[in-house]
């Protein structure tokens, strides 16, 4: 609480000095923009304290900058406002060209508060030259009375009115009928879609909000229609196949879990770094978590006569993406797996709450705990058992750990398995590589995670690139045994050493098989730049 | 063959310059000592080409041997031999002091042989000052009339008859009553006896031998009578209780696995050289492999009337070893995992083929495959369901993880999970640290096997410290999904590179949830020395 206050003072103080600038034109009312859902926010109970204090001092200082402003304020224009496009507002995103948002129609420079932005500059710069609505709809501290009177001092004019249609399709473009996303994504591809949440987004909730879940998309989403969606499962025998609508599916037990998906190229930065690798430039973002819902694979293929009886099978899944030849995405995981009930294997056609986003699957994909992402199938359209994997390339000729000294020329990729569980993993998500950080106490926060269900016990942190480590405080859910699907929120608060004008800060999670992550990433370096696990290091200054 | 045809010349051109050496007083009679049985060699099927290409080796060396030899045999003296105690014979166990062996009741003096064995040297050292059968036992190469006739020459007494006699039982020492032991064994505590073999003989049979397999005891070992053993299984209600018999646990289904032990100090040598630990020094080989028969625990106890429904309960072991207090060894392991017919938990009596030897937990003891060492108890008594993980002091307050900063005035024991499943492990059993190789190329060999089930997939060799690697040769047993619970050895062979003078040999394994060993030992140092799994590195000098 003494925090709080003088954070409070601090805030307050800022705001007095702010009172000398030129005061921005304003206008009292505050649409809404109906072409933008907000998602609600599912947070789980008690999952993040972190959060829960950041809420706290959010509204405090929220409630204190109101205060400040208030003779600040100005009446609304009665002149008719200016408008400007989209592509104006764009082009101010950075405090040389002035910081602009909108909100609804509403166009604001908020230049002179990002320093007071009780959530801190970087997060309302994630925003900038762009809408607040989806992040006030990650951050729902926002929607509150006080804060949009705040926000109306700073409104300079209005959204031209011609530049709020959707955009032309262009039907050459495979991509032109891809869902629009949030624009917190860092985009890692285009088309097709690739995007990881900003780091410090990441570990901000236990459940990753729909909209900044990171995306991994193969080929141009499908647009399908619920109505005429239609799975097909290949039976035991022909008259055992099934052809389910979404209705259908709704009748199998609804099954709900907390899974966490990782791509095998989560991290693949860091190991360009010691060598070239073909394959997208994730950072530490190609990770998230979901509450999903839906049918136990299990029971699916149970009801269309399958048994486990044919130990060495596998279950392959195809979406319903394709590219242009018509080759559609596939992948396959071991029957064993499909069919035990503790694996829960879903198909699932609920993500926090809501029908799977477009990007996510909509209307079902596969989801299997423990388990690679590639595996969780999206537009789920056909599922068979099979006496091999799945002749998907992705399945075959991609998704595979290999050697250092394996380069393109050499590969053999059926020599090694394809990936299923993943290995243990960690990163830090606060402060980023580069951050100068208080002096006194700093605070380290991120995710930890171990495939096949294998709960994370324990994370080190080390301030001294790896001599000295002190344990993190692990946060989010209590973790069932051999069922450990989610990942764990961790964070250390730790004096900064006396005289230190750097931090080397590492850190490395151990999962409950005592399984480490390795030191360093050259020796676990592969051509296709996946299972990149080694210690995460970031390096900050401290400010003097 | 060029390399044998090589081999074989040098070994007669060695074989006659020692012509000149005084001959040894030989006779022509080997009896056997019927005190020891040899263990009939269990080598699976084409698990092992190196040892093939050595069988082949060895009998033509041998045979070379015995040619040029032929005039330098001696007829057996007429007078009657001289005699010697085990204790002199013992005394003879280097060059300076000559090296004896014993091969039923006769002494031999084989100091000029030595350079001459077909196996090399050190396999022969093994024995000195001791007797041939129990390397003889594994080794059947030696059950041929042509290598007794070799040895025969350096044949120089008999063992003194009164020397025969069982050691006295010493009735105040509570180990007076412990079984023999094999020499080979390298002691690392004689009271509890704990003992693993040399890294030259643990990779040399993909099965391990019974009587060099690694030996972990916590207590006296127990001399049970199988004809009045009883194992008391804690029924669901007192009158399913059961008190069974060795017969009673023949009548349940024979189950028959091949699983790999391991205790969880194993290499715990190499985290003492960080800083001190406490434990015992286990290099490399506490970690052995063989082929287990008994009942399954998931009969038994549903035989008992448990069931899956007591999802978080542990099933308790309670071993018949036990304290001056009465305290009995114990440990225990999930329900969930116990009752799971595919993770194939074994009430085993069976130990290659053979009764459990009287180390190993005679008549009965537990095989968890995929699970540390500790839990599998011996000399089994006592089965039960409990709500909670037993009380014993090494469920509890030992065989656990910590990070390395804590130390034993921190350490909360219960702040860290028991450890159950194992990381992935491999370790470099040829050529040892401080050897001298060939130059031309090297041969590296060893282990590698991971917990869980999880099959091992790679393993990576370094000749230079982990800069660059090969992935070595796997042999051993195809490993069923799931179900890996027994180790891989394996094998490079590498030119070393020209104007070596010094290799710094590493390895690393990769299981199929793409695991990996870390780089070093520091960061994963605890103040127990357990889960040392860091690279397994040798230094060796290259021949000029």
């Amino acid at each position: 609480m003494l925090l709080l206050h003088r954070t409070v003072v601090l805030g307050l103080r800022q705001a007095c000095r702010l009172k000398s600038t030129p005061s921005k034109l304003c206008i009292q009312a505050c649409s809404t923009n109906d072409s933008f859902q907000p998602q609600p926010l599912s947070l789980t109970s008690g999952d993040n304290c972190g959060t829960r204090r950041w809420k706290v001092m959010g509204t405090l200082l929220g409630l204190g900058a109101v205060l400040a402003y208030h003779d600040h304020q100005c009446r609304a224009s009665q002149e008719s406002p200016r408008t400007y496009t989209k592509e104006e507002v764009s082009s101010h995103n950075t405090p040389e060209t002035r910081i602009w948002v909108t909100l609804g129609s509403e166009v604001f420079d908020v230049t002179e508060f990002v320093d007071l932005h009780p959530g801190g500059p970087s997060k309302l710069m994630l925003a900038a030259g762009g809408p607040l609505e989806p992040f006030w709809a990650l951050y729902a501290v926002h929607n509150q009375s006080h804060v949009r009177e705040l926000l109306a001092q700073y409104k300079i004019g209005e959204l031209d009115p011609e530049d709020k249609a959707a955009p032309t399709l262009e039907t050459s473009d495979p991509y032109a009928d891809d869902p629009m996303r949030h624009p917190a994504l860092k985009v890692n591809s285009q088309r097709p879609f690739n995007a990881e949440p900003p780091a410090e987004l990441l570990t901000e909730n236990y459940i990753t909000p729909n909209p900044i879940f990171f995306t991994r998309n193969h080929l141009p989403v499908p647009n399908l229609d619920p109505d005429t969606y239609r799975l097909h499962v290949v039976g035991a025998s022909v008259s055992q196949s099934l052809c389910l609508s979404l209705d259908d599916l709704y009748k199998f037990p609804k099954h709900e879990i907390t899974v966490t998906l990782q791509c095998a190229g989560n991290r693949r930065s860091e190991m360009t770094r010691v060598k070239e690798v073909k394959g997208l430039e994730w950072r530490i973002g190609a990770i998230s978590t979901a509450r999903w819902a839906g049918a136990r694979l299990c029971d699916v293929l149970a009801q269309a006569g399958h048994q486990l009886s044919e130990t060495d099978a596998h279950v392959c899944f195809e979406g319903l993406d394709s590219d242009p030849t018509g080759t559609a995405y596939g992948a396959s995981i071991p029957l064993a797996r499909a069919m035990d009930p503790e694996a829960e294997v879903l198909l699932a056609y609920e993500m926090n709450g809501q029908p799977l986003p477009r990007d996510h699957g909509f209307p079902v994909r596969v989801v299997v705990p423990g388990v690679v992402g590639g595996r969780h199938v999206k537009w789920l359209g056909r599922v068979s058992v099979e006496p091999e994997e799945s002749y998907s390339h992705w399945q075959r000729r991609d998704y595979k750990g290999f050697s250092p000294s394996v380069d393109w020329d050499t590969v053999d990729f059926d020599s090694a398995p394809s990936i299923q569980e993943l290995p243990v993993q960690s990163a830090i998500t606060e402060p980023q590589d580069g951050e100068t950080v208080e002096s006194g106490e700093v605070t380290v926060k991120g995710y930890a995670w171990s495939g096949g269900g294998r709960a994370v016990i324990r994370v080190d942190v080390s301030l001294d690139g790896g001599l000295t480590w002190q344990a993190a405080e692990l946060h989010g859910d209590e973790q069932r045994p051999r069922k450990a699907w989610a990942w764990r929120l961790w964070q250390l608060q730790a004096p900064v050493p006396a005289g230190q004008k750097e931090l080397n800060i590492v850190c490395k999670a151990v999962d409950d098989s005592y399984n480490v992550q390795p030191d360093t990433v050259a020796p676990i370096w592969n051509l296709r730049g996946v299972l990149s696990n080694a210690w995460h290091r970031v390096h900050v200054y401290v400010a003097p």
